[in-house]
């Protein structure tokens, strides 16, 4: 459900909206494995603007055409706010989708594309790479599908790495040691020189909607067989270890790093 | 989609609102002959109270329960005002579900229980049967499955009669008349003696949750004992004609009735 005032500012862009409310379900669909075959649309808006209208399927159409899904249902209502509710219906063969909970320890962590684009876009919306990222990101829906049988557990990053990846332990009931210098990001974050924006946004910044996934170490060369033939960036960050479902990550001198956890989707803005 | 405000009153009771949104999605499917299987939710809340999550629980999965639904995702997130979008999905046999678009001329013209309840209620909310109808609608689920192959088209009386029927015509290229006498309402409204109420929540009072169907004149007897047999009442009003996707009421004369169309989803109110 995405809300105005809180998931995006009065006035966005109704074409880059409709692309957004339906990649980040696509993006769910992804980190499970599924093939994208239906959706809804739940629609409340102050006024019916036929511009907007116009402009803002042709954002969800685009996209939904790409992947072969159909729009099957959905309401249109008054609301105070533009209000965007959409449910996405996907289809994957029975044993291979991907879970949160079924990490297990001395997996590797992977992650694909870059993290912390979406979140820099924030500060820095003048950074085309990372502006492209936070108002249209294009959700992993092919990758998901190759993962299938390949990758253990997986997620998508919506809330930011820490908190995405305390998710998966949580649900596993493992931990995780990830190495902090290891994690791809823009090229951007170099010439910024910002240790601290960049950590913020590397480890904690949302709104990526790249997969983060585990695999057993023998299926490296898969993976990277795999990143080539798709032309995604897939690296890997970490391992899963056995125990408490703790995350510790590590700086490039070994030293355990602060960072903050998962969006709180209750917390005042 | 139910916004606070505009659906529902803020301080509307939580149980009788978490049985609602899915009650009204509930008789979507019953109105196509579908039995429901899974539903997800998004709720946008101003804050997270748990007493209210708790009451809102209640309502939604003791109906979800009668019916065997599960709830198999969602979301959750903060809004300024309390926001619903419940998505159902159902199944039905293939080659036998019920559309708007299915009525032909000569069938006739049925409904389930009684009209204009809902809307009674919003200017006499101390008539208990009338309250009830408002504020926790039954939906005709069983009816609308047993009405497979029975019926041709069917729709749930969501918008009031005349604009529900409408939209039967207008997709099915058909006219109907309706005998405003036959059309069954609450004893209340008999006691109440206000003609123009009356003909109001009748014919374009929302939120009753009854079926609308037609059915070939050769299945009276059919329905007849469905009816006995389900202790709902079904009561044939009119029948459809050849022509012109036009709507004629008649009084006890024979005489043409004026009334009001449908609901207009962006009316200010």
């Amino acid at each position: 459900m995405l809300i105005e005032g809180r998931h995006f500012l009065a006035g966005a862009d109704p074409r880059a909206l409709g692309h957004k409310a339906l990649a980040v379900n696509l993006s769910d669909l992804a980190a499970m494995g599924a093939a994208p075959r239906w959706a809804t649309l739940a629609l409340g808006l102050p006024a019916p603007d036929e511009n907007w209208l116009a402009a803002f399927s042709a954002g969800f159409f685009a996209l939904a055409e790409r992947h072969g899904l159909d729009l099957i249902g959905g309401d249109t209502t008054r609301s105070p706010q533009v209000t965007i509710a959409v449910t996405a219906l996907g289809e994957v063969p029975s044993g291979v989708a991907m879970y949160r909970a079924s990490a297990r320890a001395d997996d590797d962590i992977w992650v694909s594309g870059e993290l912390g684009s979406a979140a820099l876009a924030l500060t820095h919306p003048e950074i085309a790479a990372a502006a492209a990222r936070l108002n249209e990101p294009e959700p992993r829906v092919e990758l998901g599908e190759r993962l299938r049988g390949l990758a253990r557990a997986a997620i998508d990053v919506s809330d930011g790495l820490a908190g995405d990846l305390q998710h998966v332990l949580e649900r596993s009931h493992v931990g995780a040691l990830v190495h902090y210098a290891d994690i791809p990001r823009l090229a951007s974050f170099a010439e910024l020189n910002d240790a601290q924006l960049e950590k913020d946004c590397v480890l904690s910044g949302g709104d990526d909607y790249e997969l983060l996934f585990t695999a057993p170490r023998e299926r490296r060369r898969e993976i990277d067989a795999l990143s080539r033939e798709l032309g995604v960036p897939l690296t890997r960050i970490g391992a899963i270890q056995s125990g408490q479902p703790r995350l510790t990550i590590v700086d490039g001198a070994g030293k355990p790093m602060t960072f903050r956890g998962g969006f709180d989707h209750f917390a005042q803005r």
